[in-house]
């Protein structure tokens, strides 16, 4: 992470490291390996960044207070990735060999939950109160739902924009913003502080969300590593495409694809051609920046100089993101 | 459940199946069915009931206060289970389709982890405190790491007392033990009580799991609905075949079936007829009958009458088991 939106808390994240090792350390060999190599295999660390941050924001901050959330979001996170990579039977993750696929579903399903369960053990044990276990716990209601939501809707062609905003909320922006929030509560920020920074982590995860809908339709596969158009093969129906649909005068064509189960990849690549032939791409960009202006509206004027450029270089880099 | 040892409860435990279809409604319809079906498809409740019957022995014992701790510990129990079964393959559990097998390893996976995670909102919600959600959250922590040593430990022969009570421990006595703990403390039990309370719920828990072992060696087919030696046959070494490893003359024999992970059904019966053959059952048994004297004896001399016997009945269910 050489961005430098996270310089501040550069200290920090070497603490989160360790912690995370320790948080995995479990009474059986396996259970602490398995702990340690998905700890070890990566991740961008960003939700436990974005709660380290709010926190420098508030006015009772305490790093030795704050890093068990920070261990425990990101512990929620690699769970949640675990459980995922049994789903689609997948074999690598960052270049990394999956849990499943290193070990067995059994191992993955199982160091899965004892995952889950460690985050809410650190939660309890530092003693944050109920209010942040609470909104810990919905938050993995929130992302089991939302998987099984997407699974539902996969081939079932066109959707709602509504129903597209509900479903990367539960994936992915109630994530960033109970990290932004509950990070400024440890902090000692108050309440409306607190509710500003959960508003900000609401916009960039929405935005964040788009972002990463966005590369499936414009990226090539040189740059992104994977074919484009991932999605569309998985009739998963992102807002260009919902756009395109709205507006393409070739709509009824692409919804007949993305309803087909069996597409082939003639398919996927004339759907593509559709999507990118409507104002579809620069919709969905609009889309972006102004979620990613709110965000930055919305910072609490209390923040700390440095404190507040990060999160505006947040905004901007998940704005710029090409990767 | 028909035995009198839960009638002093019988009225909360009808408030607990409407509290469990409450506490499974989801914003989406396929995870509420998913979790109606888990409710309506049995189970014996014994987890929620400890913990009710053990708060009626606490001064401040009121129904509403302890309900939602009844639920969350049912609804863990519950999730572990849909796991469980997910590891398995199975495809039925108590005459009931399993959620693997009516929809999919996805919907089963994902509706576990929301289940998890409910029980641990509601605790939050309810406002226990850190105590009792730190106590559930190790709890899962537990019953994953022994669902994983037991799997290690699967036809690697011959095992130590001590490491077939350290894996039943974690497997089922912890769970009874903070069923019993947790329920005192929400109904108004002191320190000394409730530490009495997790005794009794520890002892009564490994005199259960020694009592499941020996089932698998005395019972026939007809009986318990599946053929003995199923442990044997999955390479499991429990209570009974420990002890004929350590007394029988044929111990090299048994040894060497139980390292077999293609033993046929005739090596089964040889390593069935060479643990009845020692004094294996009668000092299970033995083992039982320590745990559940000690059980009864550790009771709190504060309970109330009724809830006391209920105590025992349970003691003496567990005992006189023939299911």
């Amino acid at each position: 992470m050489s961005n430098p939106m996270f310089d501040v808390i550069k200290s920090d994240l070497e603490v989160l490291e360790e912690g995370l090792l320790r948080a995995v350390e479990a009474p059986d060999a396996l259970v602490t390996e398995v702990g340690e190599h998905l700890v070890t295999s990566g991740g961008k660390r960003i939700r436990p960044a974005l709660a380290l941050l709010s926190a420098r924001g508030g006015k009772a901050f305490c790093s030795e207070r704050i890093m068990p959330l920070a261990e425990a979001l990101e512990l929620i996170h690699m769970a949640s990735l675990v459980h995922d990579d049994v789903i689609d039977d997948a074999d690598t993750r960052r270049g990394a060999e999956t849990a499943n696929a290193k070990w067995d579903n059994q191992v993955a399903i199982l160091s899965g939950d004892y995952i889950f369960a460690r985050a809410f053990s650190i939660i309890a044990a530092e003693g944050y109160g109920d209010y942040v276990s609470k909104r810990l716990a919905e938050l993995v209601c929130n992302l089991s739902v939302g998987e099984i939501i997407q699974d539902q809707a996969a081939f079932s062609g066109a959707r709602t924009q509504e129903e597209y905003y509900d479903r990367i909320q539960k994936k992915t922006a109630d994530f960033l913003e109970i990290c932004c929030e509950l990070g400024g509560i440890v902090g000692g920020m108050d309440a409306e502080e607190a509710a500003r920074m959960a508003d900000y982590g609401h916009c960039i995860g929405m935005a964040f969300q788009i972002t990463d809908d966005l590369l499936d339709i414009e990226q090539t596969a040189e740059k992104i590593g994977k074919p484009a158009g991932n999605d569309i093969r998985q009739g998963i129906v992102t807002l260009p495409v919902l756009r395109a649909l709205e507006t393409s005068p070739e709509a009824e064509t692409l919804r007949t694809i993305l309803v087909d189960q069996d597409m082939e990849d003639a398919d996927v690549e004339r759907a593509l051609a559709i999507v990118k032939a409507t104002d579809a791409v620069d919709y969905s960009k609009g889309k972006v920046d102004e979620f990613l202006a709110h965000a930055k509206e919305v910072l609490p004027q209390s923040l700390p100089k440095d404190v507040r450029e990060a999160f505006e270089m947040v905004a901007d880099f998940i704005g710029d993101r090409e990767f």
